[in-house]
């Protein structure tokens, strides 16, 4: 069975992608004959999914999206989940952080669903993530350094001159056994980028935070894609999903999709090379 | 407008009772006859509703336990919070922390959904927690010192003599400018409560940790219940709930929190004499 990192590695390589779809549901935006149609949040999935399939190397659902329509939004996630394509990732960006007997709960139920990964929150420490990273074959990213503003609260709290969010980077690494562990570091933060790949030299990074976030491709792409084999799965959720509203939603996320696919492409080669 | 702080003052004081009821749902721990019967989530939430409603200030269902089922755990979920009469506090156990965008829709649902207040995670700092502490009526309670082993990990780190969780202990206090932030602090730690409490002198604090988790109980009524009017809600779960997995489970649970509800309230009488 392979680890997840591996799976990771395999799918950016035969994909030719390290572009991770975020599938945030925000009804609004929607275009308005899915929006007032049948079964609207996953149609626009669907047709989402349709569109950029064969440009990406994740899909990303945000929980709270689907949460927020009740038993009727998770039926609908469920849905959406089993329709991504089997040879693409599947990552639950759930930010979960519980006790170890609960958050075991919520590595079943996340896992059954069809997620390979699952975002998880470091606060609990190390019994409240091991649920989510025993089997090595599903993996979990940590955050790390978010792409927020209250990312400046506490993550760069300073511990004998070691920033938190480095402390926490190392200590995943070390956790980092089964192969299965990545991080989460908002590409709004690329200062930071050296020293966190410095910590943990060989996880993926999921980067949020490019495009509605205003966060820098470049670096983001740089920290993560390196000679070592280390991945960055760059994420980008709103710029994609509403670069139109119109009847051409489908077409304009496609182009959008590939657009950026081909930019952290180019920047990857040019990394490489040098 | 009450404030949700001043809510739990007064429901503390005419339900003469701080205890918290836990409806985690554990599969195989509920008795036979609920758990293959008809609706089996929902029926054994009513039952120990039924059986404890008038010894309790509130409920707090932890969403990993419904969540495990799918969207017909989360309708159970849904039609629990419904049930739980008027005058009782409706804690949604979710510990929740994403970036602005994203928390404002957990909280918009987790609120539709009826409850008062929600659990969540500091570690995206303040943006992660203002929308649920936007509206003044409704609460949030802050993971600061937790229950389990992991909470050595990095809540205990310094920051300059002074450790994380004292940090947050801080900041929420500062942030409690609508008088509807709380604390999250185990019972597993007594000997932090002293230090906890003066950093934030007037936040409720929801004290998991007692019962099955080993937690000390009196210190963390003392740590609760002073003279200034400060309170502690302590939560028993798996304590309550599974007392017994027969027929007499309600009569078990029953016994089980009014003999949790006396201790509390002849540890805080002793308390406020002295």
């Amino acid at each position: 069975m392979k680890s997840f990192n591996e799976t990771i590695r395999e799918t950016i390589r035969e994909r030719n992608s390290q572009l991770c779809v975020g599938l945030d549901y925000y009804s609004e935006k929607v275009p308005i004959h899915i929006r007032e149609g049948h079964d609207p949040i996953f149609m626009f999935n669907k047709a989402i999914i349709d569109a950029t399939s064969d440009l990406v190397c994740a899909y990303k659902p945000n929980l709270a999206f689907y949460e927020a329509f009740g038993s009727e939004g998770w039926d609908a996630l469920e849905r959406t989940v089993q329709y991504i394509p089997e040879n693409i990732l599947k990552i639950g960006d759930a930010k979960r952080g519980d006790i170890g007997s609960t958050a075991a709960q919520y590595a079943r139920s996340l896992f059954r669903m069809g997620f390979n990964a699952v975002t998880v929150s470091p606060y609990l420490g190390m019994d409240s993530i091991t649920p989510f990273i025993k089997d090595s074959s599903r993996g979990a990213f940590v955050l790390c350094l978010t792409s927020n503003s209250g990312s400046r609260d506490f993550q760069y709290l300073e511990i004998n001159g070691i920033p938190l969010h480095l402390h926490i980077a190392g200590k995943v690494n070390a956790w980092n056994t089964n192969d299965n562990c990545g991080l989460v570091v908002g590409a709004t933060h690329p200062d930071e980028f050296g020293a966190i790949r410095q910590a943990a030299p060989d996880l993926p990074i999921l980067i949020p935070g490019i495009g509605a976030q205003g966060g820098d491709l470049k670096s983001a792409v740089r920290m993560g894609s390196d000679d070592r084999g280390s991945m960055a799965v760059i994420n980008s959720s709103r710029g994609i999903l509403y670069a139109s509203s119109g009847p051409d939603f489908q077409e304009a996320a496609r182009m959008e999709a590939q657009n950026l696919r081909d930019r952290i492409n180019a920047i990857s080669e040019r990394t490489t090379i040098k």
